[in-house]
Formats: C-alpha cells, sequence, structure tokens
C-alpha cells in the first residue's frame, strides 16, 4: 500500500468512526453531516471530499461493517458446532445486554430501518440475511454430521433461526417493556428441544 | 355525538387517511406536513389545528389503528382455535401479499423504527407487542383445552411465534430477495410440527 492510500483509509476509518458515533448519539433522522463532522477530528473538507450526503456514508459504514464481520468471523472454527451456535446467540441476543451492545444494536436498525425504502440499505441488508442464513446453516450441518443436533431439515430450521433471532432483537430495540429475559429464554428452549439430541430423554 | 363532536371525528379521521396515504407514498424521513396536507381534501389550517408536528399526527395514526384492531377484531372467535390461528398467520405473513398488504407493512415498520429513539412510539409498540403476545396465547390456551394443540408451555412458545413472525415480516420488508415464501413455510412448519396434535403420527 503506498502512502496515499494509507492515508486514505486512515481518513476513510476515521470518518466511519465518527459516523458511527453521531448516528449511536443522534439516531438517523436527526442526523447531518455537521454531526458526522463534529465527531470527526480532521478537516471537514475531508468528509465531502469523499460522500455526497449522509446515505452514502452510512452505506459505506454498514458495507464495511458486513465485510469486517465475513473476514474476522467471531465464531471461533475450533469450537464444537454446540459451542459456535451458542456464539452466534450470545452475539446476537445477549442475557444482559451492556450499554455498548444496546447502542450497536439501535445503530444496526436504524439502518435497516433505511432498508424500507432505499435500494442501496436494502442490497446490504440483503447480504447480512444470507450471511447469518448461510452461517446458520453451517453450523446446523455440522452439528448434525457429528451427532449433536437432531438430522432436522436445515433449510427450514435455519428459516425458523433467522425470523426469531431477528424477530427478538427488533423487538428488545422498540419495546418499552423489559423482555430481554424472554425473547432470549424462547431462542433457547427452541434450541434445546428442536436441535440438540442430548435433550432426547425421553 | 351532537354535530361539533361527530364533525371533529370526521376530520381526524380524514387527517388519518390522508397522512396513511403520505406516509406510504413518501416514507418516514421525507414526509412532511405538507405532504401529508397534499392528501388532504379539507383546509391545511385543520391540520396544524389538530396537531402541531408530523410525530404527533403519526402517533395518533398508530394509536388509532391499533384501538380500531382492539375492537374490530379480525380474528372470528366463532372459529375453532386452529382457524383463528391460520387467520392470524395470514394476516401477518400472506402467501402472496398484494400491493396493499405490502404497503401497510411498510408503513407499520417505518412507525415501528421510529421506536428505536422516540418514547412516544415505543409505547404505542410496546401495547402492539403485548396485543400480539395476549392474542396468541388466548389462542393456545383454547386449541389446548379442545385438543387440537398439544399441550406445549404457552409463555414460551407464544415468545417463540412473535419473535418469529414479527422477524419474518421484517425480513420481507427489508430485504431485496424474494424471501416470501420460504418465511411463511418457517413458521407453518414449525406450527404444524410443534403445536399440532394431529401431525403426531410417529
Amino acid at each position: 500500500m503506498d502512502e496515499e492510500t494509507a492515508s486514505q483509509t486512515e481518513t476513510q476509518a476515521a470518518i466511519r468512526d465518527a459516523t458511527y458515533r453521531a448516528l449511536c448519539e443522534h439516531g438517523y433522522a436527526d442526523l447531518t453531516i455537521q454531526k458526522i463532522a463534529d465527531e470527526f477530528p480532521k478537516s471537514k473538507s475531508l468528509l465531502y471530499y469523499h460522500y455526497e450526503n449522509k446515505d452514502e456514508i452510512l452505506v459505506d459504514l454498514l458495507e464495511y461493517v458486513l465485510d469486517q464481520y465475513t473476514v474476522y468471523d467471531a465464531i471461533d472454527k475450533d469450537n464444537s458446532p454446540e459451542e459456535q451456535l451458542w456464539t452466534f446467540i450470545d452475539d446476537s441476543l445477549p442475557e444482559s445486554p451492556d450499554e455498548e451492545q444496546r447502542e450497536s444494536q439501535l445503530a444496526l436498525f436504524e439502518l435497516r430501518s433505511r432498508a424500507l425504502s432505499e435500494e442501496a440499505y436494502r442490497e446490504q441488508i440483503t447480504r447480512i440475511d444470507r450471511l447469518t442464513h448461510d452461517t446458520l446453516a453451517g453450523i446446523l450441518r455440522a452439528g448434525i454430521n457429528d451427532g449433536t443436533f437432531r438430522a432436522v431439515d436445515v433449510e427450514e430450521t435455519v428459516e425458523i433461526l433467522v425470523s426469531m433471532i431477528t424477530g427478538a432483537m427488533l423487538r428488545r430495540a422498540t419495546t418499552s417493556e423489559n423482555i430481554t429475559t424472554q425473547t432470549r429464554a424462547a431462542v433457547t428452549q427452541f434450541i434445546n428441544s428442536q436441535l440438540l439430541t442430548e435433550q432426547e430423554t425421553e
């Protein structure tokens, strides 16, 4: 990477950090380029050099986060399929979400809600949905092969899990009752009773 | 109802109709009182007489729709619990949604996304979540009593259903792939295999 590219990459990373902080603080509707600039340690003109409007910055942020997620991959492939599944559930529906986890889920749903009307967001959300689907399908297949999971219909079970986890996350983020415990318990119950072979005690 | 009240009620109904049409057409972010006024057959001053900003109109719309839903109650109590459950699923996740159903779900999620940051919306969304939960719990209890459904844990099963249905609706509304068929099939599969006693053929 030459010097110019390195400096550009650094600037874009700083823009993404500023955007993420501004989005968490103000929410989508109140977000402006000025508010992103307020969080940005460099010259505001750099923001306008790279982006024409806040949607361009946000779609770029979404795409970047998604690429990172794919590359980084929170799930340790050395772990058993059951451990991988619980890591995935812990990341999506933590039992006691801290402030940072709450903020990052709110930010994700702010961006997801843009996909209701904007095609550029919709494409990224479709990628997230596919990635979630494929990750879970891989874990399920591995767990069926090694006998941890029952021989369920993978496609159908993954569809149930993706909808259930997405819905539980949205319900946590948009209701004022504390439904943290029961949304997590329902997913746990489904996995224990439908997926794990060791639960077949009858 | 005296004449003044009747006229006020009529005006408010016309405002709600105009708001709903404007919301479907423009989405939340681009919605303005002017755009609601464009859909409103009466004088724009009536809008400002009743409401100070678009959020007040929208929260009122949400509250009204919810009260109507409670009073109207799409589910016929004379039907069997199984028929009631499928009516509920058909309303939430139609097999082939028409344009009107698509629009009304998009509008609902536009409003739901406001609950990420606004307490007034959050209160209404919490009511919707509770209402959905209680409606399904009532159907499940009736079905367990008459032997249509297995003796499942009602609270846990309802939590799974509400999250699964909410998530399936959101995924339909925010992804560009056509996932209408598989989101519905997953819910159907869950109900057939987990709830209905007649499916216990083994």
